[in-house]
């Protein structure tokens, strides 16, 4: 699958912050960024810009804030054409936090939000769109809003917002492969003027193959993590996106090494990935903070009272 | 997805046995036996009918042989609906072993072949038959034998073979769901007179994704396994797919307890899954033969060296 206009970006520091309260020490985010660069990734996200006045700096690492001086030490003398993007959610950032472009490292400010705070959504990316940013639109949960609001929002994104890239995103990996094709057949009958992007999530092993179903209907910016890192069942695997694409432009070989003496490591300090409660909370189209609460307590393998509990209350 | 069609085959004992040599204790058998069957799974593997004459029982589990009198220990006394599936390699089975169907607890026989031992195959199959079994011919490493040969097989099967279902079998974790979709679908064009089925390995995490896929056009016959165990990556996990198909003669909760009780700690013994060998051999279309000799010596992460070496050798 080779299409010149797809944009890769990878989000390992990002959403694999969600599971350590975005503790990575700067060594590590060094390494990521040198080893996704170095493999012709054309973005990458290092964490979310918060307002310190909503979340404390002892409790948090450095990429819960993003202060443009820990970007800095973190790419600085590291050769790359990688640009660098960071996430804010809806609510939760203070605005004037965010320089103007051309005195920040960061090239891309990503929105993120659910369709029923699109207004607010438009507001910021118009905000970082007008200081000079590249901006996308990030549609979270929307497994739980297919109806005609999600038409709507995208309508009203089309006609009032500067967004370069507006994502569907499968926040609870519930989505199989058909609904991911009429999400982005869809978003593209709306969006008439932009590109749609697909971020997925790996609950029931669907971000991959989900990623590629996206791609197939058109989709462009393609999010992914190295060995799949991301909050609960983690994201769609980078090393397994650049094998599809089959471009020369990527090099899949320094995303090996870094897994290799990274992320091997790593996956024995903290947990992401194919785990059973992950699966049935996608399965049940649920937010996975009821199993990632159980993966921290005693009865983490106890599979079936999770599920018979979980079900109790969707029903 | 509900379809009154739709067959289930768990070929956890069959699949998972490749990896431990078929060792798999009568106890183990019995438990995922029962699981199997209060999950409402339509048939299950338990291995492979093959020559004492060919391999050691020395060597290997009971479930390299699959004598009668093993499997009649392995489900005396537990109720079940569930129907028994055993499998024959070409040229590894010594077909006076199987007694007519009226004298064995074996209700399914199962051919496993190459596209060129197609006439060999359709021997076994018409033999079997003959002896009352039902019988599905399974197509192995079909990536590699996507042209006008693979028309010819099964429009040999469709006119010569008394099969009661025909399995794409993906051996290599090599397809993704665009080329599942053309098997499929050419396989469904020739086979107008017989089932269709799927066999999916996870080397890239698409064994799942592709079994949909498959579903969508048509295949009924679906292979999977508890906790997506097998040789290698292993394959489509079969509690996923219980809940994709969403049908209430299926319940997912006893396979739940199995994960719990036996596929946890069985898990720190034996190894199979996402594991980055397995996902570049899918990736490069070849057997996981070089990458399951990898993950048995010292240089099991060195995952560059491994890709180096294997592109060299496909290139």
């Amino acid at each position: 699958m080779y299409r010149e206009q797809i944009r890769m970006l990878d989000c390992t520091i990002r959403d694999g912050g969600l599971i350590n309260n975005h503790q990575f020490d700067l060594r590590f985010v060094r390494e990521v960024y040198r080893a996704v660069s170095e493999a012709g990734v054309d973005y990458i996200e290092l964490g979310y810009k918060n307002s310190k006045k909503l979340f404390s700096v002892e409790e948090f690492g450095a990429w819960k804030f993003c202060d443009d001086d820990d970007i800095w030490k973190a790419i600085e003398g590291i050769e790359s054409r990688t640009k660098i993007a960071t996430m804010v959610d809806v609510g939760r950032v203070d605005i004037d936090d965010v320089k103007p472009k051309d005195q920040s490292p960061v090239d891309m400010m990503r929105v993120a939000t659910y369709v029923k705070e699109i207004d607010k959504a438009i507001f910021l990316v118009n905000h970082f769109a007008d200081k000079g940013y590249e901006t996308t639109m990030n549609i979270m949960a929307i497994s739980k809003d297919m109806g005609p609001e999600l038409d709507r929002a995208l309508q009203q994104v089309e006609s009032e917002c500067r967004a370069n890239a507006v994502y569907i995103v499968d926040s609870f990996g519930a989505l199989y492969q058909e609904s991911v094709e009429e999400l982005i057949k869809r978003a593209k009958g709306i969006l008439k003027t932009r590109e749609v992007g697909f971020h997925g999530h790996n609950n029931q092993q669907l971000a991959f193959s989900n990623t590629i179903e996206a791609i197939i209907h058109g989709a462009n910016y393609l999010d992914s993590t190295v060995y799949g890192i991301g909050r609960a069942a983690g994201n769609c695997p980078l090393e397994l996106l650049i094998g599809f694409l089959n471009n020369p432009k990527f090099d899949i070989r320094p995303i090996l090494d870094l897994i290799s003496d990274e992320f091997i490591p790593l996956r024995d300090e903290i947990e992401w990935g194919y785990i059973i409660p992950y699966a049935i909370a996608g399965m049940m189209n649920e937010h996975p903070r009821e199993a990632m609460a159980l993966r921290q307590g005693d009865g983490k393998e106890n599979y079936r009272q999770f599920y018979e509990s979980l079900k109790s209350t969707v029903e």
